[in-house]
């Protein structure tokens, strides 16, 4: 047991993907928990695509990570010490503690999860942030219907792999888009998806006409650029375009690159719309019984890529997201 | 009265801007009606900027005009002959009759007007095509509300004169974005709008930051183009961006510059929504009449830019619009 606690920070705004030296690799003294606090050591730490977005000094859905702060990021703490009368020692926590070895918290946020249930890093992915975007972005903002054609990008990812899984249950025709024949092989196989297009082999149009005869309803799109482009030509009338991320965008140093078919959404009496997850914090709790459901009866298969180390490896494996190494939830798993 | 019908036909598919070679001046008979026909003589043919788009072989929500086909157009007629129980000679009669000086037409489509209530430009216009793209568009796609924040680009057109004046009637603070200072005179004087931009000077952006403090809930968009990616990036929370036209593109010989702030429909919870009018024919009555009584009781103010001469005029006159010289909808009278 140590009585220092390693921190990442963010010591340099990024321009375009993210440098070695943009992080700070930090060590602190082990904070004791304040009246009505409690303290806790670090178990699991969740990566995900929306962090690079969080870097950036523009307005957004959440204030920056400031200069010289701890990086900002959801994790699952151990509970060590507690002077808060909703959190005893040996508990499970998740919240937004950042990437550091131990974090103290006043509970706001925080949530108690039961790992008896389902490992600590599935309320990370499929029961938390990820699980819970996929759901609402479906269902609530794709208003998806049975019978309907569900293209999403980024398939293989935290969201896709349980967008796609989703769709399947709802009795829709389901193409997901994802880099390279493993990833799609998983798509195809495990995951039950009707069919899987690699992003990086052939034509992404010519296959998209292929693989939706009858037109796209709902896409799903995690990934933005071409892609968005390509799925464009392809809307059914009355369509819904979730736009949930653009990974594909988050690194450029030049303007983003807007969706030049946009206006396929009139001659096809389509919608575009955004949403932030946040938004539907009131019901999480349905959302996360209904897709523990499915994981329970076998429905949904829970996809984590779990990378063991310390939060000074969290560097590192924030860049697998970009380069797409990572199949399913990215975690980083302290032990 | 002569017996040759002059007419506008498509002699080429125009790449950008068209050129009068891409328009044959033909001579033909004058048709008979013939049986469950009538035929008339044009008095007034409608020019849109949507009629662009129609000379394009490309997937819209018509089939493009055919090679050596009469151009399509809105227009108003007077009967003359008829072998049609609906329509007897001296009738007035909407429809799409094609940029020809006499027609002939089975009915379908045709709507007998009565000119005592409003000239027959007004029927192309305000209570026509332009009107009802105003009010669906910004009333039921745009779902707007009492005293929210509208922007409207093309705001002197045909379209965005009315998308104006209707949301002032639903009290609503209207800022309207037009090239050069009479129109925007004419927006903030006999219209009535809140303010208007002169988006030829100085920078869109920073005038909508001033003009729109509480951000944009309805940006209701004519043009595409630099003016949409500056609207973008001031939308209130739950904005809608109507998706109607894109002006500013369909002389592209170049792909549709597509909109670099799109994901601040996600960063706003915003939805972007294209729409086609034909698809609210059940309720055009609905809509002229809820028109026709605001433009009664001096509500909205009705903006007709008539061209007086023939059909052949008609190549010229169309280039009015991409040049942005009318104010107000455009049409060709020919007496």
């Amino acid at each position: 047991m140590t009585a220092t606690n390693r921190q990442i920070r963010l010591a340099a705004r990024p321009s375009g993907t993210v440098r070695p030296e943009d992080w700070e690799h930090h060590t602190a003294p082990v904070a004791e928990p304040g009246p009505g606090q409690f303290a806790g050591r670090t178990r699991v730490i969740s990566l995900d695509p929306a962090m690079r977005g969080w870097l950036d000094d523009r307005p957004s859905y959440l204030p920056p990570v400031g200069i010289g702060e701890v990086m900002r990021a959801g994790s699952v703490i151990e509970v060590t010490a507690s002077d808060h009368p909703g959190f005893q020692p040996g508990d499970q926590v998740l919240g937004t503690f950042g990437v550091q070895e131990y974090a103290v918290s006043d509970g706001k946020g925080a949530m108690k999860i039961d790992t008896s249930l389902a490992p600590a890093s599935t309320y990370l992915g499929a029961l938390g942030m990820p699980g819970m975007t996929a759901y609402f972005g479906l269902l609530d903002v794709g208003a998806l219907k049975e019978g309907e054609t569900v293209v999403v990008s980024g398939a293989a990812g935290a969201v896709g792999s349980i967008v796609g899984q989703i769709a399947k249950i709802k009795g829709c025709r389901v193409v997901g888009i994802a880099g390279g024949p493993e990833k799609c092989a998983l798509l195809t196989g495990e995951l039950g998806f009707d069919a899987a297009i690699d992003y990086r082999e052939g034509d992404i149009r010519q296959r998209l006409r292929e693989l939706t005869p009858d037109g796209i309803d709902v896409y799903f799109d995690n990934v933005g650029g071409d892609i968005l482009d390509a799925a464009l030509t392809r809307l059914a009338m009355h369509a819904r375009v979730v736009i949930c991320g653009a990974i594909s965008q988050y690194n450029n140093t030049t303007p983003v690159s807007g969706p030049s078919n946009y206006l396929s959404l009139l001659v096809r009496r389509a919608r575009m719309e955004g949403f932030v997850v946040f938004d539907y914090a009131k019901r999480y709790a349905e959302a996360a019984q209904e897709i523990a459901g499915w994981i329970g009866d076998g429905r949904i298969k829970v996809k984590e890529h779990v990378v063991k180390g310390g939060v000074d490896d969290f560097p590192e494996t924030f860049q697998m997201l970009f380069r797409g190494d990572n199949v399913g939830k990215l975690v980083l798993d302290l032990g």
